[in-house]
């Protein structure tokens, strides 16, 4: 904690740009380097999740993200909830050149309701599949539709928002997030979060995983619109401590890490687990593979709010499969394809074979 | 402060960009948000105030501005009090293609005198319209009007300049601040100021408010002719203190404080009012609405210095109407659209109600 | 200091941009400032000091240097001394379009030897045109063209590297700079220097004038090719607590600091003052004004180094005539014409009226 | 050692462009300063070494390299070791456009194995030329190819990956880097190594020489890819420390420190050594070269990784022979020409005469 002025204090906050791994005495073989993480019943060979956003996640890109490994989160608030067939909708907003009438086109476009039999139709092809099942939606809307959720059989039930507290004062459709936890059979992912003490009343309230960040990455501009930002790698580090203290109180539930903002290369997913993550929610690396239903541009739910619209539509180059993106090989030297084999060199490099220990590594300020 | 080498000592500043507002672990509906301030006898819907420049207040964009729950603040020293009609003289300024003719043009154009009659007629036709009437004018040439003003039953008169202090020491037409402030029947706002000593002097002075800020925003160059500079949230911290002392100095008289510089965006709001401030002065932002008489050219005083020009004269695309500006809906996504609106979510994402609480926030050194 | 690995220690240096001055409790009319100040026998009424390059100052423009108050400073190791008309040359250097081809260039055009009797001549001039009269000259010639310089009937000559130290140890031509300023008549201005030790050497050796600085300004590349480098504010300030050493060692010696590097506009100059210099040498800001005989393009001595050129040569638009660039009325509001009103505005502003105490006023960290 | 959040540690690091060398109270002539070093029984003039690269050193260049002073070292693992002529590679490297291509290009070229004949042939060729004769491998090739090397008679044998440590658990061709350089006649230069534990681990292990650094420069992403990073100053610092511990724990064995990374400019070279190193290996700056295979491409061993490529291939203006780079004259004022001539500079302004004693030279942090 700094004293910035008489009377004002602030702790100084780093991104992951801001932050770098350090080599260590020892390297590993990459064979030797095990990527694999478990949250409640459910196992996965990398910890990649992909984000609930709509310009990456169609179904089927779900249950290929799900085939690769890793977990496809569907948003439950989207395109593929409001419309049986978004393919027009997705026209709509990727042949807008401009920023001012794109957006425009999503207020447009996301203006029509969400239905419940489409969230259970799109989530039996989830399940049907056979990869593990998980859908998201907004806490304002969670309440409203937890009787479809219920009977969905997911098998993570993910609560998004710019920021959520566990104490949300408000009107009629509040929801009381312990209350619902509670009684809600799926395992619930609840974020974004970015504060120790947020992080520590979110985990009190059941959660099984928390996710980092506020406001998202690339395609958000909370920054400028609400003044309110969290580096990344100071939010993990944060929440991380969180989860220790937590463990103790709590007598030994552990509450599972998944950064969600920032992550943009795969060396930022080394980071967040150096910092203390378990897993990342990656969204604009996703946009760069030829499954991404957005072809390319790259939007987040913040972008196409009414009255207050907090992202912009950005464009990425499409470089190669969600394969090629995921686990590789990678044809590009920047980070963005091959997530999970730049997570392992970064590991092997420097000596560790299990994403646990690997949070302890020592970092670097730049 | 710091020992920067062996004889000098100096204080760290930090800008807008240097902080940002951390999320707490609370949150609230924006409903429950209660954006309204007062000062002295008037009450206000929203806590902004547009700046006294010719390329964003004319006489109807100020009573728009008052319509909307702010305040606007007509250049008394401008365009309007020297030209019946200054249409031709905006034409004049805006037709320039590049930045040294047309500094040329606004030498030339501001060097028609002021006259007290239009003075007087302008604050006429704000105080016809029902909203609450604000006037600025130069310290220097405060005295020379005075009587004029005397008549014109504003609500709140600005005496604004690049830096004001209670303790000029200099010509014939020197201001006593003191003397002026105490027979002046209309509270007196009066800026910039932009440390904590100059602040409390200010505040001495009788001042209603003051104007937080050195040479203001954008549209300034005031660190490169004059190496002077203050970054706005250390300067509004620094001042908050001042006001603070202040209060307990004269036993309760609450000095109102208005940062005035800097504050481009939804965001910067947010921080201004989180470092301190009751209120922001904002003048870029509007230049891109449709009633500004800029028609989106963006000039402040300093810009037409006879002698020492120290403003640019900048262009804003025009994206909406004042209201949609200032109060929303915004259809851009970058902070320059529903200001009020940016300020309310900031707040309720961080679990604050109302202005003097949001004041205490915690802040992020970046 | 700073312990920056186990094994080194380092200081953190600061440049004019990482500072800047802070507004003060008063404000005083810019009638009331005073500008002159005083070395040796010869009063200056602006505390401006052309830099001996041959890009801005031909004796032409040395004498309208004078004229207008301050000190034009004759290069006597460039071209006016190589060649009886150096017109053609000017040619040369100029009409070259890329980088590469003007340092070629450069290099044959200096190739040509530097003739005494050209220096008595160009001197003579000076002289005649009752201006105090300066040259400069490196160390490596100043023992060359001794006799010659003794007869000139300069005001000041000035010694002028790169860097100079007071205990060169080297080669035949080696100057000894205590013994050579014993012995000549006119005092002299030496430098670079930038750090308090070697300052404070250089003081002992009998200078009249430091000139702080390393390698120059906007020109120069020293940092890229040598990997020295002292920020200006630093260095500033370090050798301003040389001289308050030197003075109570020496019993009353005031040796006067000229900033020599990175003082392209006028807010630097207000800097360079408030870090402790008593006037500045500036080079950039003249080649923009009509009477520069690079008519634009400017460069330094180390540009046309025959083994490793050090300098760009640049262009800078040419804004208006010398007088207009020195001492108003300004055009442009980039803080590079009216040099020595925006200090003088500077100094008002913050409340001070002669350049003495305006040395103490408070910095601020960026 | 700084804590940066509740449950992290970070040390902060320094690249080269934060730090800069300090003038001292001295200056010495040029004539004066001594840039030989010497390294086992082999002395040389210039303390430059050419990084194994292929785009910078053929065998030609190599030679070249070591008439002119300093030390070329051959890629054994590169294009000249893998096809009797790479002349059609090298046009296939530099034919393609964009990068996509590039790097899908290098990849194809280099999937060819490597021969242990050519091996034998290249290094012959380099001992014919009565130079120094230096080769390098990965660590994972010098155990297949140690027979060749043993036989081939070479002044050094390097062994360079992206990082190395003494204690690689690995696969079947794990290196025992100690039993290897026990064994092996040659003296072995070995790294990267960019902390101070690694360092000193490595020195343990019997190696002549380290090289400084993590990845390499201009033309690597590692920071992208695998999150690692290690700013070259802190680590020349923190390495040159364990030089130092070494050095008395046992008992007298001096371990050579070559700085291998952003080492493009002579500013850099002097930097480099200022921190510790006792030579530095650079590679784009010999790109720029006309002796240069790559014609002005160049890219590292990284950039032709099958799954996981790290490195772009770069461009670089041809601007003069290898001569005229490396020892001069210059004809460009940016620090990449004349390298040896810069540092020469550098040591001579500062006052320092052996690269020994300016290595202890303080710096500035900027």
């Amino acid at each position: 904690m700094y004293e910035i002025e008489r009377s004002k204090r602030a702790s100084r906050a780093y991104s992951f740009d801001d932050v770098a791994i350090a080599p260590t005495r020892r390297t590993r073989s990459e064979e030797e380097v095990d990527l694999t993480w478990k949250i409640d019943a459910v196992s996965f060979d990398i910890p990649i999740v992909a984000a609930p956003m709509d310009s990456v996640m169609s179904p089927d890109a779900a249950i290929r993200m799900g085939e690769l490994g890793g977990l496809g989160v569907l948003n439950l608030d989207g395109l593929w909830t409001r419309y049986e067939d978004p393919q027009a909708q997705y026209d709509l907003i990727t042949q807008e050149s401009d920023q001012i009438t794109a957006t425009k086109r999503l207020q447009e476009v996301y203006a029509e309701p969400v239905k419940g039999e489409l969230i259970r139709d799109r989530l039996a092809q989830l399940r049907d599949a056979g990869v593990p099942v998980a859908g998201s939606l907004p806490p304002a809307r969670t309440q409203e539709f937890a009787p479809v959720l219920e009977k969905a059989g997911m098998d993570f039930f993910v609560i998004r928002g710019t920021t959520v507290s566990a104490e949300h004062v408000g009107g009629e459709d509040t929801l009381n997030l312990k209350d619902f936890i509670y009684r809600f059979d799926t395992p619930v992912l609840v974020g974004g979060v970015a504060t120790y003490r947020a992080a520590l009343h979110l985990m009190r309230s059941g959660a099984a995983g928390v996710l980092v960040g506020f406001g998202g990455g690339a395609t958000h501009t909370t920054a400028s619109v609400l003044g309110i930002q969290v580096p990344m790698a100071s939010a993990v580090m944060d929440v991380a401590e969180a989860r220790r203290d937590y463990l103790e109180e709590s007598g030994g539930r552990y509450v599972h890490l998944i950064a969600d903002g920032a992550v943009g290369r795969s060396g930022d997913i080394a980071k967040a687990v150096a910092c203390g993550a378990d897993a990342v929610m990656v969204g604009s690396p996703l946009a760069r593979s030829t499954e991404a239903p957005g072809r390319g541009w790259h939007w987040g739910s913040e972008a196409w709010h009414a009255a207050l619209p907090r992202g912009e539509r950005s464009f990425f180059e499409q470089v190669g499969t969600l394969e090629e993106v995921v686990v590789g090989p990678s044809r590009v030297p920047d980070g963005t394809m091959n997530l999970a084999g730049g997570l392992r060199k970064s590991m092997a490099l420097t000596g560790y074979t299990d994403l646990k220990s690997f949070q302890r590594i020592e970092l670097i300020l730049l």
